[in-house]
């Protein structure tokens, strides 16, 4: 019996980059977090603290803030693209590459000054193996809300089951979600509007679903986005079940009829689902 | 020599309350997070835990989904001003009360849908003492940067300065501030039209102001407010400095000619004033 | 009328400084977050961007880390001190000087190998208007609960009041707390032993009250202190009511005999109170 | 072309529960956040709403509530056991749980009178499909810091590369490791001796081991688990470079002796790894 060093990685996490494009009278802001995680040959350094093959995390980022220099930031995919080929094409330890992106939406209000629009984080991951590149584009932090055409009965129900069934519920949660493009190559010029699109139609699948439950939902959000964007390969969500209890107020000789609700923190449901074509090309090590 | 006890207050914090109005063919959310402090005659509870004049923090959260109901929830300061009132009206051993209320801002997607959107999350702090009321509405979280338009020069240097002068740097803040009502009675109709104009002037005077400090920003944004906003009294600003470093790239042979910033945690600057009129009323207990 | 600039202070905050002593075989390890805040005839900063008389947070964060190696660090009172008086007694136009401290405390796990110890969170905060120093010690982040000696009845019922009185509930909390020294010179050679006695003195009064009511165990609190340690002259507590809810399992045909409680997050209740003596110094600027 | 479900789960997240032992004179406490994922055939109420094999997020709460009751809390992974086995057991519809513990550690003050401690979270994953169940113990948020012994030179070196070498640095981390052990059965009666093992096996490497890099500090941890321990068969550690950057202090005048550090927040390394024996069982569902 040995024991051995088997899945490794490492990288510098959360580089905080602003990126100001001055070729127009009017500024254009990037603002991101950027990940850097390496793999590939780098037993010696586990073993022994040989640190030949090791490109340091001080030079990923490095690397991050010279490459938003000489190639500026558009799209977050194509800046990580990038990266990822970077870092396995200069170095001959490295064989594997994953570049994560965070995107902070901001706003303009005036010529030169923004306003940060605290919706959604657009999120990109692109994986690259020396031949194939893989990208993974997604979103977090979209909170949305219905305060009808949701419902909830017909359940299963134990020893332990003693919610009430509802024909009139508020369905809340706070969107995460990550698409897979079938080809990086195919999706090149359309990062952007893809990304708007396939957050546009999750949320009309989400307004205009008269739900039964939240996995319902859920998968109505993830078909939408294949249904109309030929791109995109597989969806992945993440869906929190963020609890409005209606107040019981017998107590006080009120009637509340469906108009004050308690958010609760935790517990939380928490539904997670995966929605793909049946022909859809292998993910490959796109997750 | 005795031991005694002065100042306290207790009460019920961060109860969490979703509104719907159902009047209307679309619905109307308000999103809330309540906090009541009561204080008066409760040396009693203190000394030897008799509880007499104590109203439970449970009832007072359960007055906050009553009078919901009851009433509504249309301006924060208004439904501030009612629970305020009931808590020492209605108690014997309450002589003073404060509400504080953080609405959380949502977006209509579809009739009955809503996203929350991000930005800034308005306040109101109402404080009643059985004759008369103060409100201090504001917000906090609105986070603005401008790319153009900020120096930093001319300051003094001692031992430990070290920082270099600049006439073009980055200027970010999220911008906390609160003001004060002249009189509740002569706002009474106008919450949210001044809550709003009050945050658009906070922004344009950022935006427009040619900084060379973050205080002189500051001043700028509060005599805006107090210029075109005559009910207000006084405002409370609390600007971080929000630190974008801009990248030293000569030992990468590259120039950054006000492109790349590295967006600091850490420690930040923290910029702190009042402005207000010279014949302002007197506060009271406003704050 | 005028619009005027009244109170106003500037300065880095939350500076953070790993200060290691090598003067021994075995090393001491003084983890800090530092805050700086200054003010004074700041006004051209404010109305004109005039900034002759302002030193630079960027300096006071410099000075934070020089004075570190330059005099070491033990207690943070007394660095605290030593940083605020510099700063008035440098700077002509600063005539006030407040310096925060946080320290985190670490135990030893070998020779030079620490491990963070996540109890209380040790805090200072020093006063100095170029005269006079005001020294206020305290901690945050004492998580406390007791599962025995605690009732909560006989209070105040009114048409909102659904509370069931109790004769045993859990009781816990986490404790904020800052005392103010009646003397800094008095003080000077035991604020580590002031502290450690007043937290476990806190402590002592938490776990032997039989409490009705978590106001009464605020004030033993406090008052124990007060009674251990004449060099305290006023403390103020702040503590919220972590609300541990027996769960109902009548429904699943279970008798839940205070074994299984539901930990809530949001609302707490949150108590707040000061405990001094009656002939206690003036607390002048300590606050 | 069709659109299809593939992967999903659903459960309740982040139940807050606290048992209370009252076997023994004094007080036994066990503060949990208990998270239960189920899988299995859920694909109509995905597809139509149909929630005839949904067990309610709601039950599964209750559940773990009455499971504390009816068979006490003692080691999570026991706990965990008994919950994920019932899921499966209970529910035609559910092929697979997984449920995951966490456990705040508490330490007694006196009697019935207990504080937080901030060290470390106890964590367990339980995975179970019907015939096999699967083991997963870990912790995190064990922050660790040595000042001697760490090195770092000898790395790769790129156009970005500007990092000085160095052979004595702050080596600091946070903690989160996760592993599995070989058999549930054969550690069935031990969770408890075998966590405290492992943990303290990871500390004594991390302050013994003369690092020259964090990932042979790693490898050194998971290693000396996989060494001491012959229940674990398989560690995955993933730890944070919190860095601590030495202050430059010529600007002052002043030499640095490495006694001065600026904790830095973000951007920060992350190493990950797997360290298993090469004649471990199959992981089978356990990650």
């Amino acid at each position: 019996m040995a024991i051995v060093l088997v899945a490794n990685q490492y990288g510098k996490a959360k580089v905080r980059l602003l990126h100001v494009s001055r070729d127009e009278t009017t500024h254009v802001i990037t603002d991101l977090s950027v990940s850097v995680a390496l793999s590939g040959e780098l037993t010696a350094t586990h073993l022994s603290g040989d640190n030949t093959a090791v490109l340091t995390t001080d030079a990923q980022k490095n690397a991050v803030f010279a490459f938003a220099k000489e190639h500026g930031v558009s799209e977050i995919e194509d800046f990580a693209l990038l990266l990822a080929r970077h870092f396995v094409a200069s170095q001959p330890s490295i064989s594997f590459a994953r570049v994560t992106m965070e995107q902070y939406p901001w706003e303009r209000l005036a010529g030169h000054s923004f306003a940060r629009s605290g919706r959604e984080v657009r999120t990109a991951t692109v994986s690259h193996d020396g031949q194939q590149s893989w990208v993974v584009s997604g979103l977090h932090g979209l909170t949305v809300l219905n305060t009808a055409g949701s419902e909830f009965w017909g359940f299963a129900k134990d020893r332990y089951t003693t919610l009430t069934e509802t024909t009139d519920r508020i369905l809340a949660t706070a969107v995460s979600a990550r698409w897979r493009h079938a080809s990086p190559a195919a999706s090149a010029n359309c990062w952007g509007d893809s990304y708007r699109a396939a957050r546009d139609l999750m949320l009309e699948a989400f307004a205009d679903t008269h739900s039964y439950s939240l996995q319902q939902t859920l998968f109505a959000m993830g078909k939408r986005v294949l249904d109309g964007r030929p791109e995109i390969a597989e969806i992945r969500l993440s869906l929190p079940n963020k609890h409005h209890f209606e107040v019981d107020m017998t107590p006080f000789g009120l009637e509340n009829d469906g108009e004050v609700f308690y958010a609760a923190d935790r517990p939380y449901g928490l539904i997670e689902g995966t929605v793909t074509r049946d022909d859809a090309p292998p993910s490959g090590r796109s997750w």
